[in-house]
Formats: C-alpha cells, sequence, structure tokens
C-alpha cells in the first residue's frame, strides 16, 4: 500500500503532471490526457479574476494546468462521464484545489442552463474529435465517449460555448486540422469569430495533426496565424518549445519566476 | 530597338517566365505578376481534356504557366481591367498560343452569363487580397484594382467559380491565410467544399503568409492538409521545392522528361 492508494480505485494509478507538485488520477484501461490538452493550457490566455470552464475536462486535466498557471482564476470544469468527473473530482482534492477548481457532471448542452448564459470570461475545450458517423467506434464505452460525438456534437460544445461567455469573451478550442472548416463555420454562426490560430506539427516538414484556434464572442473578422509549434526535432526529441510547455518554464518565466 | 519592341507599348517589358521558353509583359508601374500566382499555378492539377478558366487573370501568367505544364487543355483567362486584358493578349500571341487560351475582359460577376453554367472543369483564381475597406488604396488605380475588391469581392469570385463548375470541378484558390474564415464561410456557401489545403511560410519557423486551397464543387466536408512549403532556407536562397517549381523541375520529372 502506498500514500496514495486511499485516493484510487481499481485500475487507476496517480501520475506526476511534471510541474507545480501537481497529480491526476488515470484509468489508463479507459482515458489517459495526451499531449492535446497540455497544448491547450498553455494557448489559454486568462487574467487574473477570471471565470473560466473547461467543456468535457474528463480527468481536469486542463483546469489543472490552469490552476497553476494562472493566478486568482474562478475554474469550473463539465464532464458528462459519471466516472471520470467522480475521478476528477478526488484528483482535485488530493491536490488540495476544491477552493479553486468546480466540477459539474453535465451534458455539454445543458452548460447554460446550469452555469448561466454569459456568465463566464473564458471557456476551453478539448472536445471529441471524430464525429460520431465516423468509422469504428472503441469497444470501451468511456473512451468511445471521450473521442466521439456520442453525447455531444462539435456543435453543441461551439454552441454552449457561445452561450457561456460574455460579450467579447475568449473561446479556446483544441482539434484535428481536418475538421477546421466544420469548426470555423460553427464558429461565426454563434458569433465566436476565430482570431487566432496555431498549428501543432510532429516535424517541421511535415503537416500539422492540431490545430488551437482562439476566438472571440462577437469580434470582427481578421485571423491572426501564429508561427507553428513542432513537437518533436530531427534527433525525434521534444523540442525546446514542447520541453518549456511539459515543465512551465515558459509560463514561469513570463511572470518573472525563473 | 530590340525584337521585342513590336510587342510593346511604353513602359512595357518582357520577362522570361524561366522556363517552356514563355515570356510574359509586363508593366512594372501597374503590376507584376509574384510568388502567388506561379505557386497556385504549380498547385492545380488538370487532367487532358479539361476546360479551366483563371478568375482575374491580370497578366495572363496562370494560363501561360497552365498551358505548359498540362497538355490538351483548353485554358480560359478573365479580366476586368482592359489595360491589363489587352496585355495579356499580345502576351498570348507573343507566345504563339492563341490556339490554347482565350481570354475575356469581363467583370467576375458576369463570367457565368458569359462563359455558360457549368461549363469548366476547372476554376483557378488569384483574386485580389484586401477587402475594399482596408486600409489605404494604393494610388495607382490599377494596382488598386488588382489588389482590392474594388470590382470583384471574394464572394463574387467564389460565387462566379461555382457557378462556371461542373458537379464535382475543381477551384483552387489563392489568398492570404488572414481570409480563411471567409473563405471557408463562402466556399461552402456556394458548394466548393474546401478538401485540400496548404500553407506556404517564408521560412520553416514562420507562420503562413500564403495559402493554397482546393475546393470540390458539391464534395463532402474533410479537410486534408498538405506537408507545408516553405519559400527560404536557413541560408535565405530558395528551397529545392520552390527551385523546382520555378524551374518546372517538379512538373516535367512527373511526366517522365526529366
Amino acid at each position: 500500500m502506498t500514500e496514495w492508494d486511499i485516493w484510487l480505485k481499481k485500475g487507476e494509478r496517480v501520475d506526476d503532471v511534471g510541474f507545480g507538485g501537481l497529480f491526476l488520477i488515470q484509468k489508463p484501461a479507459e482515458f489517459c490526457y495526451g499531449i492535446d490538452g497540455v497544448l491547450l493550457a498553455d494557448f489559454a490566455e486568462l487574467k487574473k479574476g477570471n471565470r473560466a470552464v473547461d467543456l468535457g475536462t474528463g480527468t481536469g486535466i486542463i483546469p489543472l494546468i490552469l490552476s497553476y498557471k494562472s493566478e486568482g482564476t474562478e475554474l469550473w470544469g463539465l464532464e458528462v462521464q459519471e466516472a471520470s468527473f467522480e475521478r476528477a473530482l478526488r484528483t482535485v482534492a488530493l491536490n488540495g484545489l476544491t477552493h479553486r477548481i468546480h466540477l459539474i457532471c453535465s451534458d455539454v448542452k445543458e452548460a447554460v442552463a446550469i452555469l448561466g448564459a454569459g456568465s463566464f470570461d473564458t471557456v476551453i475545450s478539448n472536445p471529441p474529435y471524430n464525429s460520431n458517423k465516423d468509422g469504428l467506434k472503441n469497444v470501451n464505452m468511456a473512451k468511445t465517449i471521450a473521442r466521439h460525438e456520442i453525447t455531444g456534437t462539435l456543435e453543441d460544445f461551439i454552441e454552449s460555448a457561445s452561450g457561456l461567455l460574455k460579450d467579447r469573451g475568449d473561446f479556446y478550442l483544441v482539434h484535428r486540422p481536418s475538421r477546421l472548416v466544420d469548426i470555423f463555420i460553427l464558429a461565426r454562426k454563434y458569433r465566436l469569430e476565430p482570431k487566432t490560430i496555431r498549428f501543432v506539427s510532429p516535424r517541421f516538414d511535415e503537416k500539422p495533426n492540431i490545430v488551437l484556434i482562439h476566438c472571440v464572442k462577437n469580434a470582427g473578422p481578421e485571423l491572426r496565424f501564429l508561427d507553428p509549434l513542432f513537437v518533436y526535432d530531427k534527433n525525434g526529441e521534444y523540442t525546446k518549445e514542447i520541453q518549456n510547455i511539459y515543465e512551465r518554464k515558459k509560463t514561469c518565466s513570463d511572470t518573472g519566476q525563473v
């Protein structure tokens, strides 16, 4: 028995997030967080006093990182799967963050009714990437819901994000580049104008496989591109920028703590 | 007096396109073609027997390159500015291509009425990049029309392209990445589904400043990214791929002529 065992259920483990003394409970058979959520949390900019919500928070990795990188923010996470929600609750407690991170178990379509229209400065989401009609589903239902648009479509996530945001509020989304046309069309339909975009490629000469998008509610059109982000260098190692993101060096040096 | 003088008017010059023994009449004070048109002509794929039209053909550089890279195609160019149109006519004659390239002087909004709905396999366009309301116009009216949406908006170009194309016809567009949201929204509005996209960056670690988009009329959604294209290497020289595009080596080797 280890010191973690009181926090864990069968098949779960505790992972060190790698910075901030943060730990995360995960159940590998169901779903583990990937690089996408980490990059999204790094991409999102929160100001002191902001209320932010992560739609489809899963393990809670995004609010967890945001609690470390942004001071004086009020963080919410919404997750439809009960087991994930309950696991995220334990993660928040284990990290002593119950005063900062609030979790709700709900379908994304109910988010506005539960949390209130126009009540957030920032909405963040790493939604399921695959459209419900795409190919074979993962046989594990928990993984399927996390990866496919079963309980919430891309439109549900974008519509809810718009409903939750104040005028000029920020929406940060990570998704697959192949869905970019749908994302832009839905974003504009719900008055979330795409303002900044960053493509992430495995290597510098490869096409992107992740896209980070920042939309502003009711803003005017004009899309700004950020320099591309590369995950691996030519030796197959993480690039300096990815190392910095994982070690939070960048964020810390931004706020003067090197 | 040189051998070219019979083809030229005041302020004009003849430029060697760099391959295929092709020459182009340009008036530097008005508008000279840039890399964008060359990249677009390289990006577009024409099959034998295809009818293709370039909307806003300017100097005629795109049909000129297409006449060299694609065999057995029927090429059209439409240009609203009379002086550019007349210059392009002389360029076509000078290259002995009057049997391959047909030019029309018209507003893009009249293209379908003049050329016929659903009569083309391929539409290509390097339209004005700047929206009419953007900042200062170029004091030279010819340059202004070539660069700003004075006589035709992005929507006019996309609507005409859709009207001219057959079902499943191809639309190839080059534009600024900052207009990507507008492009996707208008493309889907006129049933030209974006299927392939390629970003062009000055250098590998810089954000893109040119985007090449291939849409297919009435196709289903799913956007495929091509590997990015870089213009300069770390020594400030053209990359191999750009050199190949300018020297047509790639196209030639594709067809077996190395």
